[in-house]
């Protein structure tokens, strides 16, 4: 198992922070049983076991004994803390980070956004972390970031913050009243809503430009 | 934050592992948007933030900046890995436990079992584990291991593993196909249905007898 040297504790992802793919799951958000669209963060763990590093090779899955029919990627800017930080409110929320980074999330495609997909989200090596940890102080404004996501050097996502539903303060502040989160701890604040398909043997690479690019391949 | 010398990586609890809450829930479970009982076992994470110890005040929980108005406690069985287990069969399953303890599984009641309930689940020190690990060669039988817990000395529960909807090795062997399992990480493995109520200042005992125990109280 690759150890990753940035992130301790724990990853925290956020889920349906896309403000397009918010819109678009209306309908599906009107459903039984919550019939209304999620009034909080929707969050999820990637586990010790899926923290891996940049340049690392990432496994093929195995669901049932066989390979995976499908994977797919997101990419999202990623907040490193530098101090514990509980119950912050989001005007102070910033102070709290350390330093940020990407995080590619791959996993199976996901079928529903209702019960945790444990199975599809904790594949080993699943989450690499990196390439590095770009200090707080030299990004002025995390909301001007925009991470693209390429594959075999083919632009397959754009996520600028500007598209997110919450921003990065906000969900510090917010994830901050839930939990305490620790120095080298991580959140993964916005993903495309759209994951890229991927396939055996893949190039993945994301990059926020200037400042940090996160590269790994698929397994065969 | 209390630290746990038990745990390190990761710690595992299984929903929906009563037998009992699983009959009683049937209508429930032919509800949108599922329709149907889960098929495998529904999974949550504690995180690091959750870990405490034996005989380590538990704090209220505090939410929307108010003092929770009820936090619920459940008790399970816990399996602590001695060596990596990674896609085992359950006939070797048990060889990759190192001991057994308990974990308390202290939480704001849950409203729904579709959604993971972050909030509710990952509060700070929500989750002691211990006293103690019993070494895995000091138990010839996990499935025969009883958990009672007590609220202020009167008994609210009683899990025998033998009501479990999986066992021990079937889960240690499906959840090493989904995730690898390190030396230190924890599964708890069947928390009784019924959650009991608890209020501030309460004192929960839970215990296998001969075995092991875990005391904790809930602060004010």
């Amino acid at each position: 198992m690759t150890n990753n040297p940035i992130v301790k504790g724990k990853l925290v992802c956020v889920a349906l922070n896309d403000s397009d793919q918010f819109e678009a799951m209306q309908a599906e958000f009107s459903e039984a049983p919550y019939k209304s669209a999620p009034t909080q963060p929707v969050l999820y763990f990637k586990p010790h076991n899926t923290w891996s590093t940049e340049g690392a090779e990432v496994e093929w899955a195995v669901t049932e004994g066989q390979p995976a029919e499908e994977m797919v990627v997101g990419a999202s800017l990623a907040v490193v803390f530098g101090k514990e930080c509980c119950r912050v409110s989001p005007e102070e929320a910033l102070d709290y980070v350390g330093g940020y980074t990407l995080v590619h999330d791959f996993s199976l495609p996901e079928k529903s956004y209702y019960r945790p997909d444990i199975k599809g989200k904790c594949l080993d090596g699943s989450a690499p972390i990196g390439g590095s940890v770009v200090p707080a102080s030299d990004i002025a404004d995390p909301q001007a970031l925009t991470v693209v996501t390429k594959v075999n050097g083919e632009v397959v996502n754009e996520m600028p913050m500007t598209r997110s539903v919450r921003g990065v303060a906000e969900l510090i502040s917010t994830i901050s009243y839930i939990m305490t989160l620790q120095p080298g701890e991580v959140i993964a604040v916005a993903f495309p809503g759209q994951r890229a398909s991927v396939s055996k043997g893949d190039k993945v690479t994301s990059e926020i430009a200037g400042v940090v690019s996160l590269n790994n391949q698929l397994g065969q």
